[in-house]
């Protein structure tokens, strides 16, 4: 199962939306195959895996998700099982959506085919802490990165913030981008630092850029509009701005695709507009408002902020988050299930709302 | 000579402004005896150990410092290495007085005694650090700790500090207390925080408390006056202040010392009439006034940032360092020679200004 786990880990980055999985064909402790999800929409982990043997009969296949039992893009997995001749079905957990959960599990039985659950099945569920996030109610799965000073800050005064952690720490971001499906920013964020948002590992996809820019105040000249090719830049705006010449030269001119919100729309919402994209996880990056949004809101899965031995000294500064104003140390934002990451001198925090980490 | 480093640091909290010395007594490849210099003042390692045996001729002596060859508060211990008839002292590093370096081995040497020089030399000398910084100038070793949120807070707007960090982290700085000669806080400290600064943990001793308090205001209710029957308390203060009541019943009715400077001196005038009370090292707990103020001088030798995974995120909580304005982020202060420690989800970033890390 922990190789099923790996073959898994494979898919990072390209089967967004889908969850990962892997799977590993095994007769006389032999493994004959093994195979891996490998792009959203294409063929399972158990499809791969047996199409590489003409042994499948009497073999165990481990998989790290219950095998699928309906038509959706590819035909059910089960069924591609059943057929195989498979004795033996370890799964390491349960498809988290309650109508399909146990469906395929019951079609296998009904097969004769023995069935194992729940081995290294923690391992298995934080492999798609993502997916099973989305699935539930379509809403992103959200994780914050800061890169901070010792005392906080992102930016000086006069905005300088290049670069505050070091390439190891950087190179982990870069990560970060390949696995979420998208990165979001705000509008000054976008005016401070003109970032390309793109993952700058070959081989690599880019994420969706998403801009929360309520007052559509960026203009044509920042890379992120006029460099839209794979146009994957999203506005998030007031539904104000829709009859704004800025909204149609965006749309028209640089293919920019809009998420408007009203008044009485909140950050829940907006998000679930979001997720209506196949967009199923959010690398929140900055700035320290659209951070402190999200805090103020309590609406993150996890996050990593990283610290660099660098003091600014300033209160003038940038700090990560603001907003709030606790009376008492126990009334600030305790963060949870921490992971200490090292990258050199300098150290991630890395936090989750519930146990587990993620795969990155 | 490993055995010898760590004979050495049981003399921690014990021996300053002595150095800590470890030495091991060998023949044939056995130890006969070890011993280390236990308390300031007392019998150097070399006399602790040679005294545990009989049978020291022809035997090899490790000594993490170059014995000494002059009268001091003891007679000197080449006298007794070459009347003990060793045949060979191995010393990880030479005395850095150079008055006095390299006299030692001359004397042994002169003996007939065979002597190798520089085994384990770094771990001996950053044994040591404190004692080679205080003897060249009498200034004492500054180390600066503050524990502090992940936005670089000490305390909240109203003041509230407890607790930031957690045991594991609270306890490394018990360890610090015991190894410091003395802690410095400022007066606002000590009105907010009423600490004891005494050390906790049992069988150690007690350092120096040093409050900084330029314009005397703080009074007897605060338990660092009124509980000072070890007389350790020092006030550092204007000499304005030489007249008021208040200096007159401190000293007097609670033995407290005073230090006084003038308008003209600087923090580095002030360290050193606190070097002349045998002073060789403080550590410099706060509040954030002090500590930003060691930083502007640039007076410190290391220190360690403790941050625990909370975030204030208030612009009015207390900074633990503040009073720089940098422009750009290369601007700002870069702690160097950085060492990770990881208290269970607290991170300490321990840096120093030269190489090599204290043996706390």
């Amino acid at each position: 199962m922990e190789i099923a786990i790996n073959e898994a880990k494979k898919g990072i980055g390209a089967v967004n939306p889908n969850p990962l999985v892997g799977a590993v064909l095994v007769k006389d402790n032999k493994i004959l195959a093994m195979g891996h999800h490998e792009f959203y929409g294409g063929p399972h982990a158990e499809v791969n895996t047996l199409n590489k043997s003409n042994d499948t009969e009497g073999c165990t296949l481990y998989v790290t998700l219950e095998p699928c039992s309906h038509y959706g893009k590819t035909p059910p997995c089960t069924k591609l099982i059943i057929s195989s001749k498979i004795k033996r079905c370890v799964i390491a957990t349960l498809d988290p959506n309650p109508l399909v959960s146990g469906q395929g599990v019951k079609q296998l039985e009904e097969a004769g085919i023995e069935v194992i659950i729940g081995v290294l099945e923690n391992e298995a569920r934080n492999l798609n802490k993502v997916f099973f996030k989305y699935i539930e109610n379509k809403i992103p799965y959200i994780f914050i990165k800061a890169g901070i000073t010792l005392d906080g800050k992102i930016a000086t005064q006069s905005f300088s913030s290049q670069w505050i952690t070091n390439s190891l720490a950087r190179n982990k971001v870069e990560k970060y981008r390949n696995f979420f499906s998208g990165i979001l920013v705000g509008a000054n964020t976008v005016i401070q630092d003109n970032p390309s948002l793109r993952c700058k590992v070959l081989g690599n996809r880019n994420p969706y850029r998403l801009i929360l820019d309520k007052d559509l105040i960026i203009s044509e000249k920042y890379s992120i509009i006029s460099n839209n090719e794979d146009q994957k830049t999203f506005i998030i705006t007031s539904e104000k701005n829709i009859n704004l010449e800025k909204f149609q030269l965006f749309s028209e001119k640089f293919s920019i695709k809009f998420i408007t919100f009203s008044e009485n729309e909140n950050l829940k919402d907006i998000l679930k507009k979001i997720g209506s994209y196949n967009i199923d996880s959010i690398l929140v990056e900055g700035g320290s408002g659209v951070i402190s949004s999200f805090f103020k809101e309590e609406i993150y899965d996890g996050g990593e902020i990283i610290i660099a031995p660098k003091i600014l000294g300033d209160g003038l500064a940038i700090p990560f988050l603001n907003g709030f104003s606790p009376n008492m140390i126990d009334e600030g934002i305790t963060l949870k299930n921490i992971k200490i990451n090292i990258y050199d001198d300098n150290v991630g925090f890395e936090f989750y709302k519930e146990e587990g980490c993620l795969p990155v």
